[in-house]
């Protein structure tokens, strides 16, 4: 068609191609969802309708770019998805990686709510919404290394999180006290206040807030020892 | 909290921040929208509830942040937000900017789709998403530019579509017959065929569609020659 | 020519086109100057000869390019070029512009080395080098702000390095004395210790060492106050 | 020391680390050496003391940071110098790499030339400089064919440019002749074509013209297949 005058200004976008043969991991992240869970009142410290809301998604987006995705996984209110390293999705570019991944996963997580919050209306002004980036890995073991990081920090935090808040739901004290409480405490601390002042086996919490959530390419979900089974999740990756 | 052996693999993580003192443009693009239109019959050459429902996605997420936009423009499924060249928003971080707000528009698509498209019910494998990119102009000149090109664009696409599908639709030709008959044409010549041929008065077609939306950082939606309204636009920008 | 099947390496590259319309400063600096300028005995605080050997090498970039250079500013080992803003030298990419001024650069700085420092043979091992960057400035504030930088940084380290080797050439301090009797003091205050225990008045030390040296794009090569007289420097950039 | 209301201009310097774990090679490229060796008189196809002039510069480079590096390797007015993949070499970053490299190169070239070129005199309007750039390589695999494309292109460059120049001074072609004669050959042809017209066997041409030059990190300086060696040239890296 024609073109006018002002077609220059096409010259200021920046190209943004991901370096070839290194997987690239896109992590999508909520965007304040602790305000978000407050407003629509998340059970603490893990609702398990949002998880399986969170799970959802990714499971769509797993689908939709089968052939080009690793695995993914996910905790809270992120996900991340680990593409091939010899992927040519969007000719490798960065921004378009990026955003139609974060926008495909926002587009099924409103979509998909009615299912899993039925009967909890989302507000036009409580919306929610993801950033997402792209980061590259280069090698086998830094891509494991990021998901065992991403699975690490599920268990650091659910330890956390749910012994934070049993010993306000269950043994009444105040966010303050709870702080204080483990304030400065290891993971078997932790796990030792939780059953003695709380009644509760961490061992004995749902595998799916221990473990997070791991979607293999076939779309399988399941709640392991990621570590663990690494080998056979990248192999002939 | 505790940091694990893993925790080094942020360093793969690159930084993005936007050159300083540059408008910032945010360009939304709908993902393979031939297609979604298709199955969700968007009526042809515009169609009315498509336009009004992302301009209502796109009135919300200058709401949100009014203060760092100068001003959004929009016609067909892209949207232009132009962000004041002195925001500070996200720390200037290009993917924070770019993803939060593809993710923000499309959660407002899949909310508000019901009330623009009523009885239309999305579905799961045809959901829509949009890709998203920032563009930095460094001056005044520059980003005026840029928005005169995309208003030149409308213009373009626009008459084009109109007098294509008016061709098929009132006179009853087949697509390759109406491409051929416009093929070569300049823009009065279009205008001329749609009025002989489909007896159409190009100049009496809705303002939305020959103009494109445009909304004021005040949140008013106006259809107007935005070239001729550039210097009280960018005011004080 | 016949192409290698290795040929695919190439699209490891990443292009690096600098944004359009924004003033282009390529800042070149010597490495560990310090000890280079102590291997080959440069006088303390300022070694003229060296100065003007800085000076000549920056007058032959200038010439070399100067139809797209505005002006050339430098003090110490250091020199800045600045861009006008519609340049397209080397189409704009940041790597050819960074790494062919400095190699330019270098090529005069070891070539004229013999005319500046009659007597003193240049050492295998104790060569000169520089390192380069270029950096973006959107507007005529900007770039100007930032020859201002450069020039407030020549008053305040001249000040300084005067004040410290008269102390101890003229004084017969030790360093750390000098150091100590500076510490915390500022400008008006070093001026009067530079008087008073060394009898010195800084306003009659040589421009040069005050106000560094500025090349036209001319070639002119001035020592004025470059604050003072930014506007004319720039005027039509 | 003091700073001064201009030094915000330093958040327009745009940070450039390098990917970890990733080979980075940097290569250098003379600018405009086919002037150059015209006006300095270089011999046709190779000029021998060019050649050892960029060997010793290369040699120099690969001293300075030997545990850094992995190998160098030049052929005409280029060369590659291959940097460990866990290198933190000026902090992976891009711009200093780059920059210092080809300064360090240059500085040696101008020293050095009066040795390789006794009685030939640099002139200050025709120094020698280089462009240098930096590129990541993810894996073993791609830096070797990264480093198997150079040799590739050695042998090209090296056996057409033979060709060409001995029909033109042994058989006295011209220039258009000469290269009519050669167009669209292929190897085999090309050594055919300089036995039965120039009776040269293009296998008894210098090592040094046909296999370029591999400098290890030892400094050692080979002219050897690389392609065959490069296993062990890469061993343990």
């Amino acid at each position: 068609m024609a073109k006018s005058r002002f077609e220059y200004v096409r010259d200021f976008e920046i190209q943004d191609v991901l370096l070839p043969q290194c997987y690239i991991v896109v992590r999508i992240d909520g965007k304040k969802f602790h305000e978000f869970s407050k407003y629509y009142q998340f059970a603490k410290p893990n609702d398990e309708r949002a998880l399986k809301l969170m799970n959802a998604c990714a499971k769509n987006v797993v689908r939709k770019y089968r052939t080009d995705i690793v695995l993914a996984y996910g905790e809270s209110d992120e996900y991340s998805f680990v593409l091939r390293k010899d992927t040519s999705l969007f000719n490798r570019r960065k921004d378009k990686i990026a955003t139609l991944f974060v926008s495909l996963f926002t587009s099924n997580y409103v979509l998909l709510w009615a299912k899993f919050f039925p009967g909890v209306e989302l507000h036009a002004k409580h919306l929610p919404f993801f950033d997402s980036r792209c980061v590259l890995y280069p090698n086998l073991q830094t891509v494991k290394d990021y998901v065992s990081w991403r699975y690490v920090d599920t268990h650091i935090n659910n330890l956390y999180n749910t012994a934070f808040w049993m010993l306000i739901q269950v043994c009444n004290m105040t966010p303050r006290e709870s702080e204080q409480k483990l304030s400065g405490t290891v993971s078997s601390e932790k796990q030792e206040i939780l059953f003695k002042e709380c009644g509760i086996n961490y061992n004995n919490e749902p595998e799916m807030y221990k473990k997070g959530t791991l979607i293999t390419n076939k779309g399988e979900m399941k709640h392991i020892d990621v570590i663990k089974h690494l080998e056979e999740l990248f192999h002939g990756n």
